[in-house]
């Protein structure tokens, strides 16, 4: 496929709790090669199956706190006692070379990414069914238990008063037509041209062979 | 398919003649019940095979003068001593009940249709992926003369300039891809935060019985 190089773009998902954004991450990640997820920084335990270097790059405060002094961080945060961050350099890198990345982050994380990217960001939030599938949902998570679930209950009310901040909103009534919607979406900001950084010298190519 | 109440778009094609946009117009208009074309009002004389009403509303002089005289027109242009303009009243109608309109039009149709309705627009600039496809495609249409090819070839380059005034680029390599790009636009577009205008009360029932 003939393509005209272009820049990559920062995607940020963000929903509460619940509405399906990690299915519709863990499907956009696997049917497109052209984007990969944004792996952060944190100092929280790590848990039991995750990977380093791979679900985080598990640090200590002191490590954590070094990289953010020196600016390492596109943005960071603390949750309940533990920082997480997001490192500028690899994004960057992929960013340069066409390749996108998937950040799937809460209204706080997607804000910060917009104060320092601005243009490379392309936010996508998605909204549960209903109250009553949002509840289904988080019951059915083995892991979490009922006192976790209330909890997410009361977050996701908080989480959804951002939705207007994003660029686009998706209602997840479906988990293939939302997936599918991501895709467009993605595929449709591939397609702007500010990202289109090999268009001019194409243009130009044409124009002097007319 | 559920789906939250938008309002609809303007969808705006461009490109030189012989760049593919008829052909991914025709494309889009049969696969998608969700959008119909723009019929423009013309003075010029109707060509065989055309249909008033469909290919266009064929109107003299003073007809014309008086509906843009009433302010009837989105916009609307002289060509090769022909008028040729845009009603207003079918368009607002169709993006209030969340259908979307395609326009087929130059750079001055495009920056005037931008002028006048602003974010309802989105505008897709379609280049042909070679000067010798664009000598070649429009050498095949029978209908033209050599003349008018030349002409033609003469009016690509001054298109072409305005490429940088639209919102997506689409590089017309392969057809399909073509019409899957700009299928992939209009529908990111359809998710755009700003035209769901459902949304805000759907966000208000969920949080109401969160």
């Amino acid at each position: 496929m003939e393509t005209v190089p272009r820049r990559g773009l920062m995607l940020v998902l963000s929903s509460p709790s619940g509405a399906g954004k990690t299915t519709i991450a863990r499907r956009l990640l696997d049917e497109d090669a052209g984007i990969a997820p944004s792996i952060s920084h944190t100092t929280r335990q790590k848990r039991r199956g995750e990977v380093d270097g791979k679900d985080y790059h598990f640090v200590d405060k002191d490590v954590f706190s070094q990289m953010r002094d020196h600016g390492a961080f596109l943005e960071w945060a603390v949750v309940f006692d533990n920082y997480y961050g997001t490192t500028r350099a690899p994004v960057d890198k992929a960013l340069g070379a066409g390749r996108d990345v998937l950040f799937d982050v809460d209204w706080q994380g997607a804000g910060a990414l917009r104060d320092t990217a601005g243009e490379d960001v392309v936010s996508v939030f998605i909204l549960p069914p209903s109250a009553e599938a949002l509840a289904e949902r988080l019951r059915t998570r083995a892991q979490d238990s009922e006192e976790v679930v209330s909890q997410r209950m009361r977050g996701a009310s908080n989480e959804i008063q951002h939705w207007d901040e994003y660029d686009y909103v998706v209602v997840n009534f479906d988990v293939d037509q939302s997936v599918a919607a991501v895709r467009a979406i993605l595929a449709a900001e591939r397609l702007k041209r500010g990202r289109l950084t090999g268009l001019e010298a194409f243009v130009q190519g044409l124009l002097s062979s007319l």
